[in-house]
């Protein structure tokens, strides 16, 4: 299967996507752009420094990595079965996280499990990352 | 299989448990109590603030938390496989949630593996939440 | 099988591995030396008081452990599909982290996928932590 869609280029020699018996493991997805290599959400100035961060363009950055890296491997979303959010300031953007998921996560028949953590850091300008688990096997839940 | 014990309500639309292949995944649990709705070990002054939060309290209701969801799967703790364990103050709290961690897994054949780590923040007034992985074939080790 | 090297002592009821259907979960390896029981890279002043730290040192001494627990299900470094690394200052080790993680994942038909995310704190003196999740059925890609 081909991907139509381009994916985020990794930081160190791991793998996008690995598929074992039933489960589809998915890297960890930021929200960085993979064709201007850009995190999403993010304002420079004229010397290129950051000076704002949109977390809510953000969390739709990771969900579009994430749909892209499923896609890979023929998924979509409805495919997914665990997910861990990582947030750099929990406080004050789990609301709109959820807002945001909401509108990805709508199958009640096939809604994952989801854990969400405040962490310390993320890699580069993420204030959201993602690690989703799918299934291959949808449909029958072998 | 039905549950007898309540599940306390997710905070956005996602699942308490996936069953996929012979895998079982649990949403992160905290120790909101899903009949109160209140974190538990905390007290509250008379305006309703937070004045205290008894670790071990909330290390007890994390668990209790995990064995309803495991239950409305027709599962036990001696199920679980793997488990991650957040927390927000590892140097204070570590050596107290192994102790309680030891009241409920001591079944020596069937221990899970465990992974644990300080977080910035959880959700809520959590001190404590655990990430779980059970195993719906336990007998066989298919 | 049996296993030749030692295998860090657990700081409670816990197992280093377990193996269901196709996956082994190993449980969180820091870099505690399964011998001497000391942290990788970590020098003490006289009084027995950590001075400092080699965080490249510290990695190679993850890498190590985790081999340990793989062998230990007669598996490599090879079998692993998904990995989770933890660091207490990811924006200071990060690019160490890559650098000695290519070194241990080089076989690009069987790189697993990784989560890397900065955490407040770890156990003891690790300020690297990894929870591997491995397939015993890799040549099959069942």
């Amino acid at each position: 299967m081909t991907n139509p869609q381009p994916l985020t280029k990794p930081l160190a020699s791991y793998a996008h996507s690995r598929r074992v018996g039933g489960l589809v493991f998915i890297a960890g997805q930021g929200c960085r752009d993979p064709i201007s290599d850009v995190w999403a959400g993010v304002k420079f100035d004229s010397t290129g420094k950051p000076v704002s961060i949109d977390f809510e363009l953000q969390a739709h950055g990771v969900l579009k990595n994430v749909k892209a890296a499923l896609l890979a491997e023929g998924l979509s979303l409805s495919h997914v079965v665990d997910v861990q959010v990582f947030l750099t300031d929990l406080e004050r953007h789990f609301s709109t996280m959820n807002k945001v998921w909401n509108e990805y996560f709508k199958d009640a028949k096939n809604l994952p499990t989801r854990t969400t953590v405040g962490v310390k850091e993320l890699p580069g300008l993420n204030l959201i990352e993602m690690k989703v688990i799918a299934s291959a096997q949808l449909d029958t839940e072998f």
